[in-house]
């Protein structure tokens, strides 16, 4: 049960659509993070945004990224879980490797990044707006992951529940998606849980 | 020396000037969470940034937060140094002190956050919103903090410059003082730290 008396919905969406005046810039700075046209593709920066929530062990966030990252790479769920367990032997390529292990320490602590982290990057080719974006997209999900645990916000457990979120976040963005407070056909299902 | 080619501002201001695009909604969560009206007060909601920035030992963050937040309490600076070294021993309220814990809680993991932390806050008289704006407050600061030390900003250690620039913030505001990428005065110091 949530810490206070938020909305129905799961995950962020309950404190989202408690506090429409914090959520305003929190969707629109995903949906510039995540979305906005990038060098790094959207799949890439789920992966990166899904990775950090699972070091962070949010069940919530890296459920629903990883469902978004997902079905931005047509479905490859696989490419989800390797990055999750051991993004170095993952079918990635190797600058989101180099980009993720950056994401990793900035995790753990910003001043745990290294010169050398970051040169083994630009090698890869990662320009500086990628490591920026990388590093950004990392300590926002440490925000965002606190915040859902923090609340003790409702973190369903049926993964078909965030497929189909994801596909829908995948198609509209954050921005659309949480537009309005309604209940969208999966919450019904989701709710429950 | 910062890991990118950022511009030469102190501390969050080389990557926000880098970045305006996410600098956008960052500064506006900051507008509404630390100076929107509420029923804390802006000195206490400083506190807490401060608080959160100094358990994860980022030092641009705990150094100007901390000077906005003595700047909102009357320039006492003596608080602010107690609420950093043991807050349960500082000239604060109690709701404050209930609220500090669960905002070091909520930095550490949200997770360790308890229905027994939320049920003293709210015994000391902590309202649902003040629960859950401590609780974002805490996580956007989780983030703030990475953001400012992932990318090895510079970070001067002159305690009168945060000084300067803290007056200026507490009173024009996080958007008012980041709406261009303009040197301030006290910046033709800062930069050559």
């Amino acid at each position: 049960m949530p810490h206070i008396a938020l909305p129905n919905l799961p995950g962020i969406r309950g404190p989202m659509a408690f506090r429409p005046e914090t959520s305003k810039p929190l969707n629109e700075l995903v949906e510039v993070l995540l979305r906005h046209p990038n060098s790094l593709s959207q799949g890439e920066r789920e992966l990166i945004a899904t990775y950090v929530s699972s070091e962070n062990n949010c069940h919530y966030c890296q459920s629903i990224h990883g469902a978004i990252a997902a079905a931005h790479l047509e479905g490859d769920e696989a490419v989800v879980e390797e990055v999750k367990r051991d993004f170095d032997a993952a079918a990635i390529s190797p600058k989101l490797k180099a980009l993720l292990r950056i994401a990793g320490k900035v995790q753990q602590d910003g001043k745990k990044v290294t010169a050398a982290d970051v040169e083994a990057a630009r090698a890869e080719g990662a320009t500086d707006l990628e490591i920026h974006d990388t590093v950004l997209i990392a300590a926002a999900f440490c925000m965002f992951n606190r915040y859902v645990d923090g609340l003790g916000t409702v973190q369903p457990r049926d993964p078909e529940l965030y497929r189909e979120r994801g596909k829908r976040v995948a198609r509209d963005g954050y921005v659309a998606a949480n537009l309005t407070n309604v209940i969208h056909p999966e919450d019904a299902v989701l709710v429950r849980s």
